[in-house]
């Protein structure tokens, strides 16, 4: 019987700071990661869209997972996202991951082409790249970026794939996680949900997991609403679920990155801007932010 | 303190039978509803998009509440689909149909001129329309048909009038309506899941009940569910939810309504065929949406 | 060989006054179609999209047709909507709007269920109201309200049907209308601009009119564009064509029918208020919608 | 006075062919160029989307310029896609196709986190460029692969600067082109078409060429049409945009890259496979691309 990796858990898919000439500041990296170290993930996802590994370099890329690697502690899990566009690009970036100490890869559909990028295209990417990796692959569908929802059959024939070990999906349409899990399950298929706004619904139908970009800012919580999900304790579930939706919504639609990296700043990270083009958030933007988490209870109201 | 009619539980969109001339078979109807008597329904939705309500005239509309009176128990409720595009066919419609026995009414959102369909212009709508009508008002946002997502910000405005107690939500987008029921809860508003595909996941974050086409065809089990979900038979409430999102699927994204009067057909209800221009199934059509409930367990593989 | 009505020109798909109490003010639709009488359009549509034939009742649709004929000089076509959702209310409507003096007929694409409505549908649909319509059938494609693009071989299979004569197209896609009248050309097909903003670029390729919102309020000119792709003056056409762009597109996706009725009012023609819920201009919506026809020559300034 | 670079004309944007182990086959690119040489291109994209630059390493973008440099003669442009998602590759990307003989950049919209890609954004980001370039700027606007417009308001305010000299629009939207041209004529800003399927009709309203992909296949058509639209035959010219649209959709939206690289081999020119993800055409699709060739008089039916 073959043994798979198990992945079950949170994870919060890390920010990459920058240095105020827009270098990577990998010692801001080191230490955000060590201020999670407390935080119960079951590991850290590093060059998730949340990374902006868009616009880093080849060689940026590999060198967050090699300083990702020296901080996290062996029994967490470091994944890295190693999608590239072309089949060789995002092969060649996952050996060199591996060798730089992912314990896993994600990999993000392709999607310039999103017109040609069929069942059958999809399938053919994933397979070639499963088949050399040295490291378990997990699947990335993330619409929102990339216009792109990986198909269903597509997903359930991967499944079968020896090395692919699971999906992170961020689409958040429960219906279609639900099927997929019923789909894939005779597989140990483990799927993540990508986002905090429906994590407890995706644990509701069978998801084992998150990898949340609001982990970044309101890890312990998220957490916390783990344990709850499977201690079963639906209705203190519910009213937590609630509250992390505005939230939520704020640091990923709404504001995306750098919502994220504003909120971490209240929250004793550091967060700092974004690579350009991705802008700073404005004052107003940044107010309506604090709001969202104001409202919810995680941030105390300005006193006047 | 304001009692407000409680809406909690199951409710097939019942379809309306066709004679081959196309004119609305009110027998078919009314056996129909005698067989679902026998189902732990809360009650009846009678011209929900299910019903094909855009293709009656208003004369039959209200002759279809008439006879749902004549049949359905007085013990079970009779919700009736009133909307209109206009403000003013809305109110009268909504009149006329309480006058026929409908005990609360769902409003569809106008759609036409979607465009100029903004916050303001939806909550003066619904207002206007909760003012006159004596009954109360259910919202109900179907995007799939009207292209159109009732904007949280209106449902949250409009969940303060006394008249307006709910909202069935088709969209299928479980973090807007857990966010829904976060931000009403202190008016005790009511969400129903407007589709069986994700009634698990809404009852995890909040949702009191559903309107389900499938409903009309796998009425036992949906209820069945509803029991699970409220004696926290978390386990095995997934396990069905899964066996129920193909057929739920076949009969509203994929094959519409007339993939709900076929399946219906199979399980002794008078289905049909739909009025012009919705078309019959072809054979090939046919063929996946049995195969669709065969693969789930619910017809028999045909025997060769 | 079949002589087909010629309906090469331009058209104001006119608006529907209204009373302070929201009825048909009939008197100010007349006396707009008089001042409209002196501007060389080819015809009047009643009871197109700008129309607000969906919030009219039947008997409402059918008597706008009978006043506008009265006015509507016999050598000028009158054209009516008389789309429905259902086919047999489509068939009814057309046959009692050309006993009320319609010219020929214009159908938008039913669109309620339009998860269904496919190519098959709409043919189907489309024959049955031609085969018994007393007066020619235009096609009416507009997806900005239907959600849905009448595809291009139902075109092409409708066009052959000799009660079908043309179509008003409001997609905008100039490429796709080449491509209809180049597969339609050996019928005699005719093929109309839905809207202003794309005039100059559809006698390009061979459209031969336009039924145009933007002709309730600057007919004259949108003759004038017409004269001048006729007489092949096209440096003339394109410098009036883009002072029309901005003006147009304020009357159709940006403020829609209730931007139509506050420029005509500037005009000298009856604008007025929508039918609720379309709500009206707010106070910056009609400066910015000022400004559009100010920067382009349209009005003059407003002093200080 | 500012002298700008007149672009004015037709350019295919050429495909990168590869070796049967996917690298780039240098000697195949040379050799279609010198056969484009012969027709009157005003000259050469290399690496729009039809270049698959999506797939290729730095090293090789910079080198297929290089080539190019060495083939097209100095009369012609070289005009080269340096785009990249953030700001500083761009920066980079486009100061070294610069040094490898590039006359002027082409970049797309950096659109991976398309949410936060406002005005503002993209506004400060091509100004970035425009800055350090040593090369006029084209803006390229391809919704199509980037899920983005260009907004209008962004590209009058980058009209205004002195690098960026015009933008390559590929959304097909004529009303858009229009206005677009309207609103930055007097900073002689060249709009040129991002497809041949609406040349005559960006003609009309005032587009001054053409970036084609059918222009790989067809080019000496596409010059021809050119000519007309200058010459002003306007009926020519609308015949022959007529036959142009189907062969054109099929190397765009209906088949991609592939399309065009099929359809190369049929003219004479190295078309071969993509790189991977990017499939190739199945035998139906090879079938239907052949028909839309045959239909339109391009290529002679097969004998039986």
């Amino acid at each position: 019987a073959r043994s798979v990796l198990d992945i079950k858990g949170i994870y919060p898919p890390i920010t990459t700071p920058f240095t105020k000439h827009q270098e990577v500041d990998y010692n801001q990296l080191e230490e955000n990661l060590q201020r999670y170290s407390s935080i119960p993930f079951r590991g850290i996802v590093v060059q998730g869209s949340t990374g902006e590994y868009a616009y880093l370099t080849k060689e940026e890329r590999l060198e967050v997972v090699r300083r990702a690697r020296k901080v996290v502690p062996k029994d967490k899990l470091l994944i890295a996202g190693s999608g590239c566009e072309s089949t060789q690009a995002t092969i060649q970036m996952t050996e060199e991951m591996s060798l730089s100490g992912a314990d896993a890869v994600l990999v993000v559909t392709p999607s310039y082409y999103r017109g040609r990028m069929t069942s059958h295209a999809l399938i053919h990417h994933y397979t070639k790249v499963a088949d050399s990796s040295p490291v378990p692959v997990i699947l990335y569908s993330v619409p929102g970026n990339t216009g792109l929802d990986l198909p269903i059959d597509a997903i359930v024939t991967l499944s079968q794939h020896p090395n692919i070990i699971g999906i992170k999906d961020s689409g958040g349409d429960v219906t279609r996680i639900g099927l997929t899990i019923h789909k894939t399950k005779q597989h140990g298929f483990q799927v993540l949900c990508g986002s905090a706004g429906f994590l407890l619904a995706g644990y509701s139908v069978g998801t084992v997991g998150g990898v949340c970009a609001l982990g970044n800012v309101l890890g312990t919580q998220l957490c916390a609403l783990e344990k709850m999900c499977l201690n079963a304790q639906w209705e203190d579930a519910k009213q937590l679920q609630h509250r992390l939706i505005e939230p939520n919504a704020a640091v990923t639609q709404k504001f995306g990155v750098p919502g994220v990296k504003q909120a971490m700043e209240w929250f004793g990270y550091h967060g700092g801007l974004c690579r350009s083009p991705l802008p700073p958030l404005t004052d107003p933007e940044v107010k309506e932010l604090r709001r969202d988490f104001i409202a919810n209870g995680w941030l105390l109201p300005e006193s006047k």
